[in-house]
């Protein structure tokens, strides 16, 4: 059907959820091979507090490693204006900041009401624009949240349609407790397509519960175009101690793919790069195409010729 | 929806395909488990010789075990009329047969031409009917075959025919190894759902590539109502050797469940039986719900009163 805008998330969600603290050689490298199997952006870091998340203290050496020519498809990851000032001296031209769905979450997540986070939303969005800087907001816990409980959709729509009328360049509906099913996917993808324009809605969905695939497939067919995802499904839930994390990337792209979506990466090369990150972690990473193989449909004869 | 019949195949599809010997015990109280949590049938093991699969030579034992109750709900799969004489000592009421859509396939897994197959299928439904058993046939490598690759889709509608002709109760669309993916999951139901009855046909995914919840969600919006799993993803596939086994029961159920499908299960005691068969069988099994525990939408309050 259409053009897919695929962010791979690995190096950021992925590595803040498990509890290992990896070199930023295994994280540069990560990056430039998700560059190189050809997707169209990377999370690569975040500006926050070390104190907050360790893995992640290495932002701007890895940024700095990486150099200007990867800054135009890297996104950072960053929870308040002292973030965005950080990533603005690295020139990052793309920022992530979240907000969550229900007032619960958001206070644990930032110490701030929802209101409080949209007043600090349009500070950072006026900075962003000085620094000549997109700012993408992730509403996490759109599809549930684990202290709140089941969210209403119109809740997280009238959030998602607030948010582009203060100057989001993208609006994440995020499943951040892997709790969303494609019925519950569906009706929020129709329903906040209604407002956010289609080029700047995307679906962000972790496989808590199996269902990752499943529910970019229903939302890439309700008309979303951008997702996030990370390479090996590498990630963790942390309201889920032995869940896995993001839904796979590559995993996820093959079934896009098979209806149509056009995503621009290279699947056999984005299987290698998960392969070669689970052997620098040293663990089995949870996706599946990595470990099978692209299926191409060859005779045998052919594959051994 | 509709109701959706359930088979799950962790005893024999899941088992047959890991390396270990499992006591006959652990299958006992795993077919027991599956039959308490509500699934429709459980196909419970396999009449084939113990020289070809040592992991299920303790049939008669287990079915002895599970009692005259349990046996209108298990299903045994049977590679030819000697496997179906045994299954009828054990008053067995539905036995599986296999046949692949490919020759190659066919010749290699029971050294026969599809039409001997078809000519031996004949003679195992007209002794099944007299032993008063319902005869199901799975199409393996329906999606694709590992020696003769991608299979023509028209190839497998019409020995679904065939096979709905010669008396087959159910017909099953088997991808084996893991290849198929959602569109051609919707194009082969719906094409074959015009030529067998929608209470007989029936889809048999792996998730090899980590695509089977999405394949069962089309499959199901396609008309399918018959499908089979494994309890925890138990299993593997014997052409990808780092892969996993059959697409989860429960965590497809979830994906069914949600788009409207009645199954009768009960989650919570489905993943309780994955979790003791992983801690029977001493590893993590591939599925995700087992470990990360069904959402109930409830708030934190709620769950700790």
């Amino acid at each position: 059907m259409g053009e897919v805008t695929w962010t791979d998330v690995a190096p950021r969600d992925g590595l803040q959820n498990i509890a290992a603290i990896v070199p930023a050689e295994v994280k540069i490298r990560l990056v430039d091979g998700l560059l190189a199997a050809g997707v169209a952006r990377v999370e690569a870091t975040s500006f926050v507090s070390p104190r907050w998340v360790p893995q992640l203290a290495d932002a701007g050496e890895v940024l700095r490693a990486l150099g200007p020519d990867a800054l135009p498809r890297l996104r950072v990851l960053v929870p308040n204006r002292r973030g965005l000032e950080m990533a603005l001296e690295h020139d990052v031209r793309n920022v992530l900041y979240t907000i969550a769905a229900t007032e619960t979450f958001n206070r644990a997540n930032v110490n701030r009401s929802v209101a409080e986070s949209l007043a600090d939303l349009d500070a950072v969005v006026a900075d962003a624009r000085q620094g000549g800087c997109d700012v993408d907001v992730a509403v996490s816990v759109s599809f549930g949240c684990p202290f709140e409980g089941a969210v209403d959709p119109q809740r997280v729509v009238d959030l998602c349609a607030e948010l582009v009328a203060r100057g989001a360049m993208e609006v994440g509906v995020a499943d951040t407790i892997g709790v969303a099913n494609p019925a519950g996917v569906r009706e929020l993808c129709v329903r906040a397509g209604a407002f956010v324009p289609a080029n700047r809605l995307s679906l962000h969905v972790h496989d808590t519960r199996g269902l990752g695939v499943a529910n970019v497939l229903v939302a890439y067919e309700a008309g979303v175009t951008r997702f996030d995802g990370s390479a090996g499904g590498l990630g963790g839930c942390p309201f889920a101690p032995r869940s896995t994390g993001n839904v796979c990337s590559e995993d996820a792209l093959q079934a896009v793919a098979a209806v149509g979506g056009v995503h621009g990466c290279d699947l056999e090369a984005y299987c290698a790069v998960s392969e070669r990150l689970a052997a620098d972690l040293g663990m089995d990473l949870p996706g599946k195409l990595y470990r099978a193989g692209v299926w191409t449909g060859a005779r045998v004869e052919e594959t051994v010729a």
